[in-house]
């Protein structure tokens, strides 16, 4: 073999390696986490800004308080105009809060500049609903046993806390239920505090909303099954997950009830 | 004075507070900080995620990393296009490496993701700017004197890190030479450790271009126009600042020679 020819291989082999899907599943899980982040940043000096000249406006959803910065005039309130973001009850408190405002006025020059980060927040969440929809595509395509299980988003946090799918459908249940508490699983381990029941499994709805001493029982039911649809994910391809998906409420039922 | 008529009072009395063009000018550099921080970690997961599709590309300015993610189709290289954004030369280069690239396939839609982050990395360049220009003039307006001596964007720092203007204003000159150096300084009141020789001032291309020994001197040389230029400012309202400039420039060509 000569040595261009011995060059072609190992650029081959480098490519198959970077074909592997799970890489831009992880990208997905990083950016979505990044633009998340960035865009609760941006918003609270939205907040912060807009603060200045409305001090009284309070809603609960950012997207909505974004849209009214773009929108709301204080000195000119459209009630029309804004029951379309907030409904008209909202709408009307805005209005009356608006008339009494302590805030200052701001230039418009000022005010375009807030504008123009509220749109920018938007903008971010848009961005991140977009990759998310994306990352659920390839989720389900790269492990339908586990998505069956699972949410997407979940199921890719999981492979990319692992490093890959390989990686993951390698591990034991135990293991999978504590994924992402690998500092308090340590802290345990050296310290002998109590140790850890749950990691990045504490984000599924089923976890979370369970009582505190549950919690524990649940995520270990939740791994021992992602740890078989892993497996059938990655080794056998097939797909077992009605089946998994139906053992798993029946345990849950006896664990709730 | 009845009670409606003393909260109005009051109330007038906020609002003169919300008023001060300070506020809006601290809000702009702490926009900017945070939208700079925000683009920079988007940029690098851009580069980590594109990196999958042509690990080779190499381009010093993020900005123009972001057009050539957005143009670049690797498997059909157009050098007139890309030319327009980092000139024939590179442009060949690019498509040389493209060649050769050992970068995997993406899909469409994959592409597409980093596409949409790549733009959104510079629409936040471009909010970043449009701020800047916007703080800029604020801070002229605001203190037409500092301005004079130093970079708006500077002026500005110093501005939102002691507060406000009249903060600053009655800040010895001592104080504003290691202003934003508060660690340094407490650890050196505590634990006799040096004192620090500059805080936000190092900023200044005179400071930071100058040799470590004589960034002191230059930076209590700049302080003590600059406290004389904000009592100007904030008190008399005189424009004495082409004075004040001459003597700088006397007093840093002896410092130079």
């Amino acid at each position: 073999m000569g040595r261009e020819e011995f060059l072609e291989k190992a650029r081959a082999g480098v490519k198959e390696a970077y074909l592997e899907k799970d890489r831009p599943l992880m990208q997905c899980v990083n950016a979505i986490d990044e633009i998340d982040k960035t865009s609760n940043l941006l918003f609270e000096r939205v907040q912060e800004w807009y603060g200045i000249y409305f001090p009284e406006l309070r809603v609960r959803e950012p997207e909505k308080y974004c849209e009214l910065v773009m929108k709301v005039d204080r000195r000119n309130i459209k009630v029309d105009e804004i029951s379309l973001i907030v409904g008209e009850e909202k709408a009307r408190e805005i209005q009356e809060k608006a008339q009494r405002s302590m805030g200052a006025y701001l230039s418009e020059k000022d005010l375009n500049e807030v504008r123009e980060l509220a749109k920018e927040v938007l903008n971010l969440r848009i961005l991140s609903n977009s990759i998310e929809s994306y990352e659920t595509g390839l989720a389900k395509e790269l492990c339908p046993n586990l998505t069956y299980l699972i949410d997407a988003p979940l199921a890719a946090k999981l492979i990319a806390h692992a490093g890959s799918l390989k990686k993951l459908a390698n591990m034991p249940a135990s293991t999978i239920q504590v994924l992402g508490a690998e500092k308090a699983l340590f802290k345990h381990l050296r310290q002998h505090t109590k140790s850890p029941k749950h990691g990045i499994l504490f984000q599924h709805p089923w976890v979370n909303s369970a009582p505190k001493k549950e919690r524990g029982k649940i995520a270990r039911l939740l791994s021992t099954k992602i740890a078989i649809a892993l497996k059938a994910d990655f080794y056998t391809k097939r797909f077992i997950a009605e089946k998994l998906k139906q053992d798993l409420d029946k345990r849950m039922k006896e664990i709730k009830g």
